[in-house]
């Protein structure tokens, strides 16, 4: 048989990486606990109908569809028939996929509420920590299958909500020794301000979405897109000093120019508001919250506080999370007036800068802590007790379970990446850390000893 | 629009059943680690021939496959057409459906192990604790998303294997608390060996599979179904005679009862030295290993060893895990020859078995530890600083976002669990505990002091 290979963007993740990537995501977690945020599950799969046309119409493309079982079953031949003859028009049945992979966790999480509503307890805060699955074209940093870390709090207003997220953001970079990362934020109701203040209060999405791609093409061809978008030069103008403000400015200076520029539309004066009153409570923080009037975050449904945290510049990573404040989670499914905010933190980059810039602990190098060399019976009764004696004590250890050559294994040590290796020679016996190269020995009558497993384990405690 | 609805057979998990289950998979996957098996990760899709034809005819039927993306494409309408008038003849098509969602973790780990091969440091030791999907009719306690969560390590015929899964269910089993559980041990060479006795040895899986029903149907039906298979009387009393050893003996007993049955057979010779191999290596280690040899294992890839684990007798749920030893994993995907052994935690019945013994820790029913109230701007600053501090100590708090009514916040407080409650009146201030209903009450003095961060830490720390 050929030799199996992996569905095209889709990764299997070595016990290397899954450290690596267990010690962000725990990290991530417990950072979301310190904050009261609790853990949900939903499922991979959800209702078909529960995902379409949430998405808009690319985003649909992309959903992962479930093939209905029992398709072949006599009795629904011609139905299946039918439904296939409907899907291969564009259109959804649920007799050919009722059922989808989810595509985000946010409109999962917007299920879930709506389903719950009257049991939850608000402000309800939750942190979720799942694959998603998109039909994405592969490329370098996509992939088809990839974790989303998401945390919301629906059900309160209180910008107090935006502040802790703001320090989540913060704590968990810190924990994760991210130095120079850097929170932006902005408000989109400075967007619609700016709107306002041109009199295109109506073309606020659609100057939005231009805006957001400033990163990728430059001012200039954001101003040639608006124009061609019939924005007139006094309004792209406009649109330019506002743009322009603060690239280079403090947080303070930034604000008081864009009151200048804005302060006569009331829409803007609230967002204003909104970023004073984050700044104000996180000052001496040592948050790097950076204020950016330029930030506008594509997907339409923000509509408070918006942030993008970016990477530290040396590594050209860009992005690597983001969030805001929405106003109507549920309405979708039929519960109105839930709003709430999140952010999202996005973990293959964030693996990706944490490489780059080697800050992933040494300890994750490492994987079972001492292995006991098999040199037959005797010796492999005596192990059996002080393995076991360690474990009690939380140390990883492996006997290793042939009596193999010792030079066999001492490669199998290294190759594993374990700590230390613990053998004997002639009645003499050795503990050796093989990432230090130091050796400790011992004599039979040590050994045999009730302190022994003692000794080791501080040996062992000294070298973390 | 109509109230949201969950796949059949799928299941949210919300944050408390969230924090059990974790509790039970981070217990387990410790006890993993602390026995050098190594995590990994593989995707949820594998393409369609990786997972077709290895879970025998019915197992195919429950196999979820992911419908391709761009079916009605106009260059691929044909094809689409063409491939799912194949699927309705039964036949899977690559053109209606390359990818499904994995159906265990075992064959995608023979997959990894087969695809990296020439990568991996033997014996390869590795766990995987992933959810797996499955068409099957929904039913209590059978969902069609469940977790799997398993350990094996291949590239390795010692026993000493075997040992170590043992002490892994015992290590995981009592630091759950879930005292009472058995772990049943046979070898699938003693069952070999009775079908060599009675002359049936080419009957063997036919024999097991019997065998393996007396649990579900008893001993008078097995032997009604052995005699319409064509067992003759004297090889339906043989079997009798070996399924009747050791309802009540001793392990020692049943080995020599069994030797006696068995003991002309080189097979089973083999087998029951494996058995009292293990059960030497354990002695002493409390371990409750239960030799039993009407213990089968549907699963006709076992070779050696085989395991199950038992729920306490009390709550009658039976089986809570098992596994066994098999010569060939990777063989299907073009590499042959490397034998492992492995075992499996079922982790929805151990939910099942501790909500039902009642031996989850309480700690576990606490969301978040501290609450501070929201009493207005001045009281804002102030806990905003506690509430930083006692997290930097681990410590999770929460501010309520909104200046709500006191008991609007403190029904937030009892129904989401929260341990402590801190508040003020008129200038006192309190920190209660609302799982003991003590109170600790401070002066203003008190509380405007560098120390009396520590001072909380200590009442919290005490009350864990």
């Amino acid at each position: 048989m050929a030799k199996p290979t992996l569905p095209q963007g889709t990764r299997d993740f070595s016990p290397d990486t899954v450290r690596k990537r267990n010690f962000i995501l725990s990290t991530v977690k417990n950072v979301f606990g310190l904050y009261g945020f609790q853990p949900l599950e939903t499922p991979a799969m959800e209702n078909l109908e529960t995902l379409m046309g949430k998405y808009g119409e690319e985003g649909d493309k992309l959903i992962f569809r479930v093939l209905n079982n029992g398709l072949n079953d006599p009795k629904n031949i011609e139905k299946s028939r039918a439904a296939f003859e409907n899907t291969l028009q564009g259109k959804n049945d649920a007799n050919l996929t009722s059922r989808a992979l989810r595509y985000d966790l946010t409109i999962p999480f917007a299920r879930y509420v709506a389903m719950n509503h009257g049991q939850l307890v608000y402000p309800f805060k939750r942190y979720q920590v799942q694959p998603v699955w998109r039909a994405d074209r592969p490329q370098k940093g996509r992939y088809r299958e990839f974790y989303q870390c998401d945390a919301d709090v629906v059900g309160s207003t209180s910008l107090m909500n935006e502040v802790d997220l703001a320090m989540i953001y913060h704590d968990a970079f810190t924990a994760l020794k991210i130095d120079g990362y850097e929170l932006r934020v902005n408000s989109r109701k400075i967007l619609a301000g700016l709107s306002e203040h041109i009199n295109a209060k109506e073309r606020l999405e659609e100057m939005t979405i231009v805006i957001d791609k400033l990163d990728k093409i430059g001012h200039d061809k954001v101003f040639e897109e608006l124009s061609r978008k019939g924005f007139t030069e006094w309004q792209v103008k406009q649109i330019g000093t506002y743009l322009n403000i603060g690239v280079k400015n403090q947080n303070e200076e930034k604000l008081s120019l864009v009151k200048e520029l804005l302060g006569d539309t009331g829409t803007a004066k609230k967002g204003i508001a909104e970023l004073e009153f984050i700044l104000d409570k996180v000052k001496g923080k040592n948050i790097n919250l950076v204020v950016d009037f330029t930030l506008a975050r594509g997907l339409n449904y923000y509509t408070g506080i918006i942030f993008e945290a970016k990477a530290p510049a040396s590594v050209q990573i860009g992005s690597i999370g983001g969030g805001g404040r929405y106003d109507d989670l549920t309405g979708l499914f039929g519960v109105p007036n839930i709003p709430g905010v999140g952010i999202s933190f996005g973990v293959d980059r964030i693996y990706d800068v944490m490489e780059e810039m080697a800050i992933f602990p040494t300890s994750l190098d490492i994987s079972t802590t001492v292995l006991f060399f098999n040199e037959g019976e005797e010796q492999l009764k005596f192990v059996f007790e002080i393995a076991g004696s360690l474990r009690k004590k939380n140390i990883s250890c492996e006997i290793y379970p042939d009596q193999d050559k010792e030079e066999k294994q001492f490669k199998y040590a290294v190759r594993k990446r374990i700590q230390f290796i613990f053998s004997s020679d002639l009645g003499n016996y050795k503990l050796k850390n093989l990432v230090t190269s130091e050796s400790f020995n011992f004599t039979a009558s040590e050994v045999h000893t009730e302190t022994f497993t003692g000794k080791i384990e501080s040996i062992i405690s000294s070298h973390k």
